[in-house]
Formats: C-alpha cells, structure tokens, sequence
C-alpha cells in the first residue's frame, strides 16, 4: 500500500498516537475520539484529525476512530509491523540504560546486539545479549541489523557512524551530545539531553 | 535587559548555537560566520541569522559574529549565565547514566541533589551526590533548586511530577516515557527514545 507524501513532523507524532492507542486498546476501549486522544496527548484535535487523514485514518462523527484497526495502520506505516532488530553501540551507564529501556518493546524494537571496544565487557551479559567487539559490527548486514543506537561519548561517535554506514545500517539513534555527517540515504535522530535541559531556565 | 517575544522553535534551538560557539571558542576562532555555524549545525544559513537577530546579534559581513559576546548573549537569554542546579529523581541504571552524562556542564548544569525510595540506595553516592529519600523532594524550595530530571518509570511519574510542582519546581526533563500535566506555570521537556527510535524505521 502507498501513502500520499506525509510531513516529517506529522510522522514524528505517529508513534505518539501509536503508544496512546495501544494502551487504549489494552484498557479494552474500541473507539476513541479525536477529543479523547488530543487529551491525553497534550494536542489539538484538528491537528490529530489532520495527522491521521495523512494515512487514510477517519473517525466516524460521535464514535471516533476504531482503536485496533487506525493501531495497526500506523504500525503499517511506521514499518513497526515487523519486528525492529537495533545495534547497542556502546555498554556504558547509558548503554545499559537503554538496555533495559521498557518503552522500545511497545514498537516492537528488539536489541539484538550489543557492542563496546572496552576489552573488559566482551563476553559479558547486558540483559540476554553478550557484549560483542566493536569490530563485529561489520557484520550487521549480514545480520539484517540496519538500525544503531550510539551510546558512546561524542569524540568516538562520527567515526562510528562512519563503520556503521558502510555496515549497511540506514537508521541511527544517536545520544551522543554531537552532529553526525552521514549520507542521504541514512536517516539519524538525535536525542540530547543537555540541549533539552537547556531550555528550561528560560521558561522558568 | 528585555528582549523580544522569541518563538519556542528558536529557543529549542539556542542551545545547539551556545554549545557550537562553546566549541568555536575553545578551538581560538574570535569569529564565525552563519555559513560555518550552518555547516556544523546542519542548519540554513538565513534560519541561523533570523533566530540570531532575536536577540540582538547581528553578524558584519564577510566577518561574522563575534564568537565570545554572542555566547555570552545567548547565555543570558536562556538564563544559563548564572549555574542552574538541578535535582535528579531516580538513581537507577537511567539516572546513574544521567548523572555521569558531561554534556550537562558546557551549560552549567549542577546535578546538585539526587533522589530515590529505594531504602537500599539511600545515602549510597552517586557521583558527588548522597542518594536522598524521595521524601526530601519537599526541601527543593528551601534549596534554591528549581530544575528537576525524573528518570523514574512512567507509572511513579505523574505522582512524582505533582509532588514536584508543589515543592516549587518550575521545569521538569522528563525521560519516563509519558505525558506529564502540570500547571502551566510549570514547563516540561519530555525526552522518549522509544518515540525518537520509532520514527526511523520509516525512513529506511
């Protein structure tokens, strides 16, 4: 199925309707209106009915979207409805965090192998992977691993970003306090938390 | 000194100005021109010289900005000109992480108390810090502390949150992967890697 061209910001807030759904769903709600969902996710519902008409999603008038159904086409869309194999790089404090985050299970992401360059972690467990050398992630392709999560500090980070690309993966999750250059093809989210934090004062 | 109503995107955005023209500085560089800001932001040009207009700062042609007054600038605005301390609530793999993490300093960031209510980790350090009992939360006001980072699961946040807001707490960074309501006095910065990994997938 081919969706119209739908805007990055739109499908930045998809997984946000994702994860709302599926605790809908869990709560064993079948409908929910656009009014209900822009309340628990802090946004207008015009911007939630125009986010959803992107993928053909629309919402009866008093009954609201079907939960199961709009859940899944999002799912479609996102390319969640596979599971998502990611590269740990980096088990470090934060590593390992990530490791044990429960919020990627709800995408369907599964760690499926973890990397450090400490010789002293090779070998070792982090939750039920062993911690492989750096150098393995040469491998990734073969593995059909094409999404890295970077958890190292940001003098290591580009040049892992580099291996990475030539090892074929096509996403990366980067929290590293950096910029990484990576070619078109590839598509990097940063996450910062300095940068976040950086804000609040202003506001304050 | 009053400024101009500044739009939330640029001021998301003057971190990531503040910490490039950080690292301009220490390299020796007295001026960088918003082309060469651009590069290593990934930015535009014209999009760097609006937001820099904001507040005042206003590049000379084929010169630039000056590298040290408008990091000063960019400081006062977002009020990092003065050490902001933080509490950090939750001292488990994710806070440890944070605790550690040195992007924090290049803003002048102090982790300057931490909590937790697990008995076992009370008084343990983490960093420089003595892990407090959540409880001690109530003393924020009376120390001067006003930032906090909750890094504590999504099912304790709300509750947390709310014991925050009444302890005088004007920004909240949360990294519990859900929506927080506060008052609006009261701004909140959500960071969910679940949401920021979920977008990729699309994009491969």
């Amino acid at each position: 199925m081919k969706y119209r061209k739908i805007p990055d910001e739109t499908i930045r807030r998809m997984p946000m309707y994702l994860r709302a759904l599926s605790l809908v769903e869990q709560e064993g709600q079948q409908t929910i209106s656009s009014r209900q969902l822009a309340e628990r996710l802090h946004l207008k519902p015009p911007q939630i009915r125009k986010d959803l008409s992107y993928f053909g999603a629309f919402g009866t008038r008093g009954i609201g979207y079907p939960v199961v159904s709009t859940a899944q086409q999002i799912r479609t869309i996102l390319r969640l409805d596979v599971p998502q194999k990611a590269a740990l790089i980096g088990a470090g404090q934060l590593g390992t965090a990530i490791a044990a985050y429960p919020g990627f299970s709800v995408f369907g992401f599964d760690i499926a192998a973890v990397f450090d360059n400490d010789p002293a972690k090779i070998g070792k467990h982090i939750g039920r992977r062993v911690i492989e050398h750096i150098d393995a992630v040469d491998s990734l392709e073969d593995r059909a691993i094409r999404l890295a999560i970077l958890a190292i500090p940001s003098e290591a980070a580009q040049a892992c970003a580099d291996r990475l690309v030539r090892a074929g993966v096509k996403g990366i999750l980067n929290l590293a306090p950096c910029y990484l250059v990576v070619p078109k093809r590839v598509k990097v989210v940063s996450i910062d938390m300095a940068m976040a934090l950086g804000v609040l004062p202003y506001y304050m």
